[in-house]
Formats: structure tokens, C-alpha cells, sequence
């Protein structure tokens, strides 16, 4: 694998116009907009099995890392690679991993910036996105009191996929459509009107609803209280609880959806409500913020909550 | 190892007013400057030794990147990191890097801005460094026929501390300084206003003197004439150099050393030369830049360059 080779090949068509080719140690950055940026990385055998295809590795590479631009309502612009690959990597998984990158910056009109390649046994691989922003970002610690708590789509898709892949379910009528919701990750871009014009607090779901809500209360000191039984699932996953019930309790604790949960002020409810309607974009009120320092789930039965549930990410 | 702990306890004091603490998914950038930037990679076992102490590695990752910057003349502002380390990294290794962080941070004005970490078996570590810019980029493939060229500092100290290192040299009298000088690479920051305001191409030597001028050379299609009997090197190199005239024919193709060669116009050559005696920074005319698209290398014995040498980074 010669890196010079891999660029010239493969990587400079997915360059534009503030890549100078990809043929310096630099990159340019638009001057002419509000700039932010986040960063991920994702490790062979931690975030992705061993022989998964490079279509499922540039998914999970570039759109759960665009899922944190999302969730702040931030445009994207461009992204740049850094890849630690095997010394035998082929040509052909190369161009198919290009390929993909391809096809995820078609969606959503961005390009690659730059990068470094170097050889590692291990594939790790990390990926920094920019994006830009109008007025403000969307933070995770602005939950206001008596906000209203939404969230974007169905819950629980991708880790049902994920028992799948490792054998624990076995029903095959829906196991690709569940594994492909856990192979093929959708950042929410589409929320951008939505949240930059209600959004309070945000985050992309990528540890689990519940965690990730936990993230919002104890960033902004509030208590988030979740009414259980309105999270939304898909047909799909409703056919798999109604013949496995605790799976309802295991649902919003699973990694991995990529949806958005963000909170609005009551005020903006209805707005909201019919914004969502003329996207035709799917949002569920899940819950509201009052004073405190905690999630509370309302219309559940918390002895069948996962253990590690209600202090791990809670500070006093 | 918890991230969450190891970003709390240590690497929130590196941040600063862009980071948003640390505590979000995104950071910012500034809105008011011409920002580029650029991004590396660094491998255990490939871009650094195995044991090799938390102050080595910092100081290759961050300086090695920041001399990307000072090639094109940017001011540094800030970085982001992406750490994958062995679950077993101690608190103690962390603290020892983030504190030769600080130190790297004070040196150069900049701070932390994001970053993610997570857990691999080796050690892959990669830094994302911003700067500003005033008018342009000084771009590699910028030489202009007639040029000058100019390379900062001595060439090879790093080689030879590498060649310590491997125990291919035994002379003890100057090993620490060759050594140090291999393992703290240092960001030629200092050589901002000599290249905003002369140079026409330039680039940092992270593959070696030679190797880094074929990257202009080719880049910029032109051919680069190399006066190889003027090439600087410290007191220390010369007196091994003087037992051992062969280490002349392999330093100038040896990597890691950071200095920046770069071209200027011969009508600037009084005004450059004024400029780096003022600022105390040593530059050392070595050559010149004609029609061609090649590097030739004048007063020297051709055979006993290295092997692989005239042909590897060339394209017709």
C-alpha cells in the first residue's frame, strides 16, 4: 500500500475546492462562515467487527461523526481522514471504502479536506468534521425549566440489529432491515430547521436514549422526567416486543440510533409540531425538564432497568 | 482507563475560550481569521519506540504537526486529539502527557480545542492543528525559476540520535544532545515573518532535506539545483562527520529533522538575510531553482548517494 498512490488514485476525487488537491501538509477553511467541528474515532474489534465491509465502515465512520454536527443544527461542509490501515490492505477495498465516501458526501453535500495515512496492524480510524452555523450553537447544557422533551424517530432499531449480528435473535423475518439500520447509520441532518429554530438543548443518540439524556440533565442541572411508555418504535421492533417484552426495557439504553433528542420550550410547541408535519419528519414528545439533577422515568417498571442505570453519569 | 475521568482530571486545564470546556460534541472555530489547518498521524512501533516516555510522544505528535503550520507561515492557534491507547494506561502516563501538552501549549500559544479517545491494543495517536494566515498560504508548488534556496538550522542531528538509538553508534560524548535532538522535535514557529514576507515555496523536512525538496521540485515543476557542499551542520555533526565522511552522503536524505527549506526571490536575498540576522535564526543558501523538473545535486560524489535516491517521488 503505497499512500501516495491511494491518493492520487482514489482519494483526490472526493476532494473541493479548500483542499488545495490534496497536495500540501495544509488545508484551507472557509473564511466566510461561523465554523465548528467535531472529532471521532473508530477502532477494529471496538466499533466495528474485524471483516465488516468498507461500506459499513466509512457509514460508521463519517455519519455517526456528522450525527454530532446534526444535533447541534450545524451545516457540514467537509471532513478530513486520519487512517491507520494494515500494510496488506487491498486496492480494491480501498476504492470501495472510497466509493462509499462518495456516496455519503452526495447526501449531504460536503467534501473530503485532507488527511494523513499511515500503517497500523489495526485499522483505526478517525475522521474530524466541520460545519457551519448561523446565530448560535445548539448546546447540551441549555435545558430550560418546563421545556418539552422530543425526540427524532424510532428507538432500539440498531441494537436489534447488533443481536442479530452477534446471534442472540434469530427470527429472520426483519433481520436486514434491523441490520442494516445497525450497519448503515443516518446522521440527521434533516433536523436542521427544526432544532436551529426550537432547539433548546440537543444531543445525537449514540450511547443510548436514556444515557444521553442523562448527558443533557447533568450538563445543564436539571431533571429531565421521561414518560417510558411514549417512546416510539418502529413496527418492526413493536412485533419483536410484543413477543419479548423486557426487550422494551433494554430498547432505550442501546447505542448506536443516531436520532436526536432535543428540548423546546411549551411555547413553541405547536410551531414545532407543525414544522415536523410539513417535513414530514418524525418527532415524538417523550418527556419535560423541571428543577433538579436527574432523569426520572415515569410508566416503567424500574426493576427491570439494566443495573448500571441512574449513577453512572451523574455528578453532584 | 475512563474517558470521562481523564478528560476531567487532566485535559480540561489545556483548554481554552473555542473548546466549550470540553464537555460538548463540537467546538469552535474562529470566525474572524483565515484559518488552515493540518493533521497527523503517529503509530507505536512505527513513528515512535514501544517505551518510548509520555513527553517523547507528545512532543513528536503536536510539534511535528505544528511544523506543518510554520512551513506555510500560520500562526497556531489551537489542536484537537485523538488518542486510541492500551486499556492499561496509567494515570500517572496520562498526567506526564498532558503535562508535556502544557508545556508544548505554552511554547507555541495554543490550546486544546476537542478530541476523542478510545481503547486500541497499540498506541495511535492523531493531532489536528489550526492556524491563522494573513494574505496567502505559502504553498510547496510555488518555486519560481531563479529562486533562491533556503534551509533553516543544521540538517541530520535527529538521524544521528536515531542512529544512537539503534545502538549503530557508540561515541558517548554528544549522544544526548543527538538524542534530545531526535526525540523533541521543535516546530520552527520562530521562522513566521521570514517566510509571510519571502518565501515563495516552502516546506517543513520531515522525510529528509532532499526528499522534501523533490516534493517542491515536482510539485512546482521545476528543477531544484542543491549545492550539496553547503548544507549546515552542527559543531557536533561535523566532528563525526569528520571520522566518518560517509554520514555526509546519508544526512541530507534522513528524516525528522523540522527544519523548513523554502525559495525566495533573489531580488529579496539583502532583505532576507538582514531580517534572519536581526531574529537571530540561522538560514543557509543551498541552491537555486531553474526550468527542469528533477533535483540535481551540484558538488557532490553521486555515488555514494543512497540507492533509492532520484527516482521515488518523481512523476513525468
Amino acid at each position: 500500500m503505497d499512500e501516495f498512490k491511494l491518493i492520487d488514485n482514489f482519494l483526490k476525487k472526493l476532494s473541493g475546492k479548500n483542499s488545495l488537491k490534496l497536495e500540501d501538509d495544509v488545508a484551507l477553511l472557509d473564511s466566510d462562515a461561523k465554523l465548528a467541528f467535531s472529532t471521532d474515532i473508530i477502532v477494529e474489534d471496538v466499533h466495528f467487527f474485524k471483516n465488516s465491509s468498507p461500506r459499513i465502515i466509512a457509514y460508521k465512520l463519517l455519519e455517526s461523526a456528522l450525527s454530532d454536527l446534526a444535533a447541534k443544527a450545524l451545516c457540514p461542509l467537509y471532513y478530513s481522514l486520519n487512517l491507520s490501515l494494515p500494510k496488506d490492505i487491498s486496492s480494491d477495498w480501498f476504492e470501495l471504502f472510497s466509493l462509499s465516501l462518495s456516496e455519503i458526501q452526495k447526501k449531504h453535500n460536503i467534501y473530503l479536506l485532507g488527511g494523513d495515512i499511515t500503517n497500523c496492524d489495526k485499522m483505526v480510524l478517525s475522521v474530524t468534521v466541520f460545519g457551519s452555523y448561523k446565530e448560535k450553537i445548539i448546546a447540551r447544557n441549555n435545558l430550560q425549566e418546563d421545556d418539552l422533551i422530543y425526540v427524532s424517530g424510532y428507538i432500539g432499531d440498531s441494537y436489534i440489529g447488533l443481536e442479530y449480528l452477534r446471534g442472540n435473535l434469530t427470527d429472520d423475518l426483519f433481520k436486514e432491515y434491523f441490520i442494516g439500520k445497525y450497519n448503515f447509520p443516518e446522521a440527521r441532518t434533516d433536523l436542521r430547521d427544526i432544532l436551529a429554530n426550537y432547539a433548546n438543548a440537543a444531543i445525537d443518540i449514540s450511547d443510548g436514549l436514556i444515557q444521553d439524556i442523562s448527558h443533557l440533565a447533568s450538563s445543564s442541572k436539571k431533571q429531565v422526567n421521561i414518560d417510558y411508555s411514549s417512546i416510539a418504535y418502529s413496527d418492526n421492533a413493536k412485533r419483536l416486543i410484543s413477543k419479548n417484552n423486557d426487550l422494551k426495557y433494554k430498547l432505550p439504553f442501546a447505542g448506536d440510533d443516531y436520532e436526536i433528542v432535543f428540548s423546546v420550550a411549551q411555547k413553541n410547541k405547536d410551531a414545532l409540531v407543525k414544522l415536523a408535519k410539513k417535513s414530514d419528519i418524525l418527532i415524538t414528545e417523550i418527556g419535560y425538564v423541571s428543577r433538579g439533577n436527574s432523569v426520572k422515568l415515569l410508566n416503567c417498571d424500574n426493576e427491570k432497568l439494566p443495573n448500571s442505570w441512574g449513577y453512572k453519569h451523574f455528578k453532584d
